[in-house]
Formats: structure tokens, C-alpha cells, sequence
């Protein structure tokens, strides 16, 4: 296919080499800033960077908007797509309806609308094995569907049809584990490195929460420490510990308190 | 050498089978509960199951204390152990103090004492390989500092001399990076299945979270999100779906505000 991408963040940073990778196309990289758009286009065979979201002279059949949320409003109100086109968003908390709005907007039957949310954390410096990210994938008709599904299954091993309140709630528990808990890794590496001890030395008990949690069946019961065994002694010296770091003593004390209640309910 | 455990827990559990994989052997394992004591004995060669604290007639040469925190004061008071052993806990808050404070107390200068803290969390169900647990290590002498390294050293491959206070800032830094963070695993599982969604489909971001930020030079600039993005409107429609779980409610606000704290600070 020939594909283009509007926004040239880290989604797109790493699903335009993906789709470049199978075969594919990427005919235009779009970003505000032309300078992001060409840092893109350099890691691609023949892709143009461009700057308006007039693609009406494009020969690209899919367009895959890959930009931060706040900013669907004000690019979806100056795209122009070209007659027989399918516009994607990969977002995990815009509906499809966002989009089919837009196009009853434009009055143009014959594009059509879907979504393609990849489950995962991108960052442009880290390369990562576009196989085993989940793509989530609606579509407002079944030919459609059909078409991304396809695509979607070239480029990765995990491929799911999800609708629009179902991805809410994977975004919701993508949150969870992927955003807090990286907080809390920085949090535990601002700890040893204000003491003048070694990151390296928490490698092996974080490899190892990830392996345990992965393999039990509800990952609450591997459950070990303090809150767990309710050692107020102990949880009592680790907020001494943090008292001149409140954001970390809210932190460990909401944290506490949850891990509390689950194993003893009020 | 010869070694004995007082504990028959989690720590017990693994560390007794390492020792014993090279070649030590394991006299006694002591637990209040016979039951526990012959659970892990039936893991190895030849110990016994006791429920005494009188160790004087025991050939180990060296006693592991691997129990929990708050009982520490009630086993020492009882505890008794033979001339010229050895003595360590394996505590992350317990000091070397209330060791030597014990061993002044029985008037025994020919027993030594020292902490063999494991920077692990351990489940018995869960298999590990012994040689990457970081082993922090603290003696009273340097015999005795001597004799437990070469031993740690024995079953892993990451020995470190650690004192009280910084083994403190281990386990509160351990406290982050697994006790929370598989807390919040944990949750994102519990959202997952109450919305009838396979926890396999977050197993790829939360393998990828990990790898990321054991890579980055500083953990907190890889965080990705909505808190990162200051993004309010995904935000409050994230704690639109928790607003039936209180606790989980209340993380996510606290971490979303840590996050945007780390980013813009007030």
C-alpha cells in the first residue's frame, strides 16, 4: 500500500519503518514542524516531508494520523484527504466516531474511517520488535476492516478487533502498567542515586517482578513486603526516610494503604 | 560449611536449596510451625524439621535468620546457638546492631554475627536462579566479613558489601520497583478482567516498560502519557472509569500529579 503519515512523533517514528520494512510505501511524513517531519523521512527510502494537511494530490490510500490527542481538533478541521482513501487515527482514547464525524463532515462517502491503536510504549531512541506490538483495530465498514486487519497483520503477531469503549479501558490499564510504573522506576532510581548507590544493583528484583507477575494467575497474590505483611515498624521508617520528599511519601503511603486494603478490606 | 535456617519462608525457601547446590549442607530448619519447617526439609538432602530455639547441641557453623521483622524480639530472646558459630540475618530494615545488642546480651564473644541480605523477592511456587540475586553483605569483624563473602560469592554472581544504613535505602528503593510496582500490575490485571479483556494483550508495554527503563541513563525521561503530556482531558476521562474504585482512583491521581510535578514543577 501506499501510506502517509500525519505526525511524525513516536508512533509514527516507529510504524512508518515498520510498514517500509513489509514493503510498503510512505509517500508523505506531515508535521508541523518540518524539521520533525524530515528527521523521520531520513530513516525512510523515499518519503517526502511536508507541512500542509493538504493531501488532495496525494497518491497515498491510507493515512494514518498519528498525533497527540489535543491536537485532533485543529488538524481534522484543515485535512484534506484524497477521493478513495481510508483515514486511521492511532489513538487510545479518541473513538472512531471522531473521525466519522469528520468525514460526514466533508461529505465524502468514499473515504472511509477506522482505527489502529498500537498497545505499547514507544520512544524514538529505543528500537523495538514491531512484531510484538499489540494493534488494536476498528473499522467503521467491513471492507475496510478487512484492508487495516491485513496490513495490521504483516507487521505484527498480535492483532485484535477492539471497539472504541473496549481500547478506553486498555489505554486506561496501559496507564497502569506502562506509565506509573515507569514513574516508579525513576522514583527507586532517584532513591539509589541520591545515596550513592548503584542502579544496577534493583536490575535483578525488577527483571524479576516483571517475570513473577507475568506468570501468576492474579498477580495481587505474589504480593511480598511491608503492606503486605502489614509492618507498620517498617513502613513507619520508610516514610522517616522520605520525609523531605513529599511527593514520594503521598506515593508510598497511597500505594501502602491500597496494597493494605486489598489484603485486609476494612 | 554447615548451615542452619531459622525460618522456613520465602527467603529460607531458596536460599537453603542454593547453599546446598553447592555442595553445603543444611542441618536444621527451624519454623514455629513443624508444617512449614518440613515443607522446605522435604526440598533438601538431609535437614530436620525443629520447633526448638535451642541450638546448642547443632553442628551448623552457621545460623541464617530469615524471618519476619516483627518477630525478630521474640526469637532472639530464645534463641540459643553453639560456641564459635556464625550468625546473620537477612533482613532489609533490621540493623547489625540488634545482632551484636544479642550477642553482648548472651555473653558469647566466640559467636559473630553479620546481615545476608538478598535484594530479591521470593515466592516459593516461583523458581530462580540464585547466581543474579544481589547479595548485600555486613559483618561485625573481618573474619566473619571474610567467611560469609567467600560463601555469598558461592551462589551469586553479585556480592556487595552494604552497611545498615544504605541496606535501608535498598529495601525502601526495592520497595518502589517491585512491592508497588507489582502492585499496580496487579490492578491494570483486575481492569482487564473486569472488562472481560485478555492480560496477555499488556504483556508486550509491560515487558517493554521494563526494558526501556533499564536502558535510559535517567528512567523519568522516558516516561510517556497523558500525566507527561499534561493531556487533563484524557486524564479525567481515565478517572471517569475508575470512579467505582476508589483506591484505584486515588493512584492514579497521585501519580498523574507526581508525573506532572517531575515536568513542571510548581
Amino acid at each position: 500500500m501506499k501510506i502517509s503519515f500525519i505526525g511524525a512523533g513516536n508512533v509514527a517514528w516507529h510504524m512508518a519503518q515498520a510498514f517500509e520494512d513489509k514493503g510498503h510505501h510512505i509517500c508523505e511524513i506531515y508535521s508541523r514542524s518540518l524539521t520533525n517531519a524530515k528527521a523521520l523521512v531520513g530513516k525512510l527510502f523515499d518519503a517526502k516531508a511536508v507541512t500542509s494537511l493538504d493531501f488532495s494530490n496525494s497518491e497515498a490510500d491510507l493515512f494514518v494520523l498519528a498525533i497527540k490527542d489535543d491536537a485532533f481538533h485543529i488538524v481534522l478541521n484543515e485535512l484534506i484527504l484524497p477521493e478513495n482513501s481510508i483515514l486511521v487515527h492511532t489513538s487510545g482514547t479518541k473513538s472512531l466516531e471522531i473521525l466519522s464525524n469528520w468525514q460526514r463532515n466533508i461529505e465524502d462517502d468514499s473515504i472511509s474511517v477506522g482505527v489502529f491503536y498500537p498497545l505499547m510504549t514507544f520512544s524514538k531512541s529505543k528500537k523495538l520488535n514491531f512484531a510484538e506490538v499489540p494493534l488494536c483495530l476498528e473499522a467503521e465498514n467491513t471492507e475496510t476492516e478487512k484492508t487495516i486487519v491485513k496490513l495490521a497483520q504483516e507487521i505484527s503477531k498480535i492483532v485484535y478487533l477492539v471497539d472504541t469503549e473496549e481500547r478506553k479501558v486498555l489505554h486506561l490499564a496501559a496507564v497502569f502498567s506502562n506509565n506509573f510504573v515507569n514513574h516508579l522506576l525513576g522514583i527507586a532510581q532517584d532513591i539509589m542515586e541520591d545515596n550513592d548507590l548503584e542502579m544496577s544493583l534493583l536490575k535483578p528484583i525488577i527483571l524479576e517482578t516483571v517475570s513473577k507477575a507475568l506468570q501468576a494467575e492474579n498477580i495481587h497474590e505474589v504480593q511480598t513486603g511491608p503492606a503486605r505483611r502489614g509492618d507498620q515498624k517498617t513502613i513507619k521508617s520508610h516514610l522517616e526516610l522520605l520525609k523531605n520528599y513529599p511527593q514520594n511519601e503521598k506515593i508510598y503511603r497511597v500505594m501502602s494503604e491500597s496494597v493494605m486494603n486489598y489484603f485486609n478490606p476494612e
